[in-house]
């Protein structure tokens, strides 16, 4: 429970801050220094990163690390030729003096064409595309332009954690929105959205999602649209997983429905599709009114994407197949066989439909995720996400990764096992084992994992 | 004149804001987007970057442009082949996930290695510096941790406009200092500096200044660190042109004074030591305590720096010689040249000790810098930086940069030289020449730069 910021700053004036072990946590040796320190940094969720970093730092070289969602590129030597040849010409990005403000007009050029032939949406690449140093400059940027301190800003439940640390910075507050899921596919309640939904500034939406791996139906991003338009609302569409679908699913924009063409913000990179997180390139598209004032901020804030990372992103999203960079096909694999090792340890009834994440009950085990996912690494050597900063839900759940090869993942997940069997819980007794072997991504059980109350 | 915040939400409540010319300045057609924007936004310098935008746009294939500060690279052939060789293990860079949230260690030891052998500055990699996208995150990141709404900043007159522009952007004040240079070297009076400290969060140094290319001198920056202490304000000092000292003259860091090693925050990068401003890397250096919040502040805003332009600089500053890719004899003759030019032009009086940048009142000429700068640029296709954003005194200086080649400066100067000459005043006069002509780096004429006043 953070202590409110005019309480805070009261106790910092009265010499008593110092003491709070949510303050010592933070600042270690350097208690005496918090006077200096900002109302934006004396609000950020400093516990809850500290609290994570703790988990962090434990891991070392003998351990398996589950937690990181970067996929693993296939075919290495094969498929760089095209990118790096003739990358000799370096001298002319290293010594280019300062990138235009907007980005390389070829690179968002290059993002307008694959917009239009992944999705056939229609972006002007000179007045509708900014580009920046990845997804969370897109959020950041988009939070500082549209958000004051007090706003509202609706989260479906489980979201990303940067989400709401964002939001949190900003001073502003999150409406979380529960959801479930069938089959993969996300649903929320209407009334909960609606509830949600009055007086937002902005909803962001993630599909395929992290954690779940979960998807909005047509009808559901209708609704999304619906509730938006009826309370002005702006929409912010990370769409970073847009290729990570299985089964031929395809993936459809929310920006795709004519209503919300002008209120959303796609947002997207190279960190998943390309596998380049180190790049730190992505972009973020919208109607030229939302884009004039973003580019305008991120000018004003942190200019400027490294001109090598942009001339090498062109390189890349022309002369390299995306799919082929990144092996899908081991990527699925990977999703089957964890999915059948947590159905062994009864641990997950439903197949996620894309991303690359599972998103696991480890209530019948520990009441809290944070403490789990410690005795997993102490005992273990599992690394694995706490789903504690997702949202409401996730406290009694954690983010397991299988973008990794195949060989850690597999043994990662036999340290999960016997882990659990260790716990001698219902996991390996043989009615659970019965209860969930059956099940498949036909026939799954419906299964609520956000939240019931929401906030 | 900008209107006030809450003045302003007023006006947007009323509906009356979208006819305000400095609203449709910003958002054009877009007007009806109002009601969406941030009061970050609403708060920002966006008339002024609109304005400085009008001037650039202008700009075309037939002008010269001593504008920009971009050092020009000297021997590129010969000095690239150690940087680049080797960066054949790009793939190594490319898919290496996401970067270290403080930066490389390698990068950071390396920064660490060049404070000491540079300026005999002792700083731990580890724990005391951390990776930016260049100074102007470094700023952005200072100011979001230690400053709140309502703050005061002091900047001395004139300062790099990106600092004033940061100030306002988080609500803060800017209390100005006037400043002056005699041979080369910044003054200001004692009693301006007390006055402007008295409350202020911060400080913000920068020297060889831009844009006057004056240095501090021991005393004067003994006098900062004792009213920072006495006021107990943090001393930001930005040294990226921290080699650009021309006749053997050494750069001494604020930092290097025991009483301001606690407080001092430092911020250097390659875009000017070594002219790659496209690479978009910089450091913050300073005690643990202060940059363990920074670095919380960064990750949660904008985290991560290009891995590749990070194993880049690397590479850059273990293998190339920094004397030897700027060519500074080059650069000194060009300071030399500029200097007789703008005497004949009767324009300037004092030669600068550093940087690499002249700045020059045209208050004889015009009364606004903007305007001069316009008509400039339109009668004799020579873009100049107006100083307008520079501080109080801005309004009638202007900013030339003469790290460009010498063949483009020459033909710079003399487009200076015939638009002064068209406009038929002192410039071109018997007297004034000899007034100026006797002067030289040991014989300045004692000039006043700063606003007489400040604020």
């Amino acid at each position: 429970m953070p202590v409110p910021l005019p309480v805070l700053r009261c106790l910092i004036r009265m010499g008593i801050a110092q003491r709070l072990p949510s303050i010592r946590r933070f600042l270690g040796e350097g208690v005496h220094f918090l006077h200096y320190l900002s109302d934006a940094v004396l609000a950020a969720p400093n516990s809850e990163i500290a609290s994570l970093d703790s988990l962090l730092v434990k891991q070392h070289s003998s351990c398996i690390d589950l937690s990181i969602g970067t996929p693993n590129p296939a075919g290495l030597q094969m498929h760089l030729e095209p990118i790096v040849s003739g990358f000799g010409d370096i001298e002319k990005h290293l010594f280019s003096g300062y990138p235009p403000a907007s980005g390389i007009p070829e690179l968002r050029q290059t993002f307008s064409n694959q917009l239009k032939h992944d999705q056939q949406l229609d972006y002007d690449p000179e007045k509708e595309l900014l580009i920046t140093n990845g997804v969370c400059q897109s959020i950041t940027t988009a939070l500082e332009t549209f958000i004051n301190r007090g706003d509202k800003v609706v989260l479906f439940d489980p979201s990303f954690m940067f989400y709401q640390y964002a939001v949190r910075c900003q001073g502003a507050r999150v409406n979380w929105v529960p959801t479930f899921r069938i089959d993969g596919e996300l649903f929320f309640e209407d009334i909960a959205l609606k509830k949600a939904m009055r007086g937002a500034s902005i909803i962001i939406i993630n599909h395929p999602s992290n954690p779940t791996g979960g998807y909005f139906s047509d009808h559901s991003l209708q609704k999304i649209v619906y509730w938006a338009k009826r309370f002005d609302s702006l929409i912010f569409s990370d769409e970073v997983y847009h290729r990570f679908l299985y089964n031929g699913r395809k993936f459809h924009s929310i920006a795709a429905i004519p209503e919300a063409r002008t209120r959303t913000l796609i947002a997207n990179s190279l960190s998943k599709s390309y596998s380049m997180a180190g790049l730190r390139v992505g972009y973020l598209a919208s109607n030229e009114n939302l884009i004039r004032p973003l580019k305008s901020q991120q000018f004003l804030r942190v200019p400027f994407v490294s001109s090598l990372s942009q001339h090498l992103a062109i390189r890349c999203i022309e002369n390299a197949d995306p799919n082929l960079l990144i092996d899908h096909n081991e990527l699925n694999r990977n999703r089957l066989q964890t999915y059948q090792c947590l159905q062994e340890m009864g641990l997950h009834e439903d197949l996620p439909a894309g991303a690359f994440y599972f998103w696991i009950d480890i209530g019948n085990f520990c009441s809290d995720a944070m403490t789990f996912c410690h005795n997993l690494l102490d005992e273990n050597q599992l690394l694995v996400m706490p789903g504690t900063d997702f949202g409401p839900s996730g406290k009694t759940h954690v983010r397991i990764s299988y973008s990794t090869d195949n060989h850690t993942l597999t043994r990662g997940l036999d340290r999960l096992s016997q882990f659990l069997v260790a716990r001698d819980r219902p996991a390996d007794s043989e009615i659970s084992r019965r209860d969930t072997r059956h099940l498949s991504e036909t026939h799954p059980i419906r299964r609520m994992i956000g939240s019931p109350t929401g906030s």
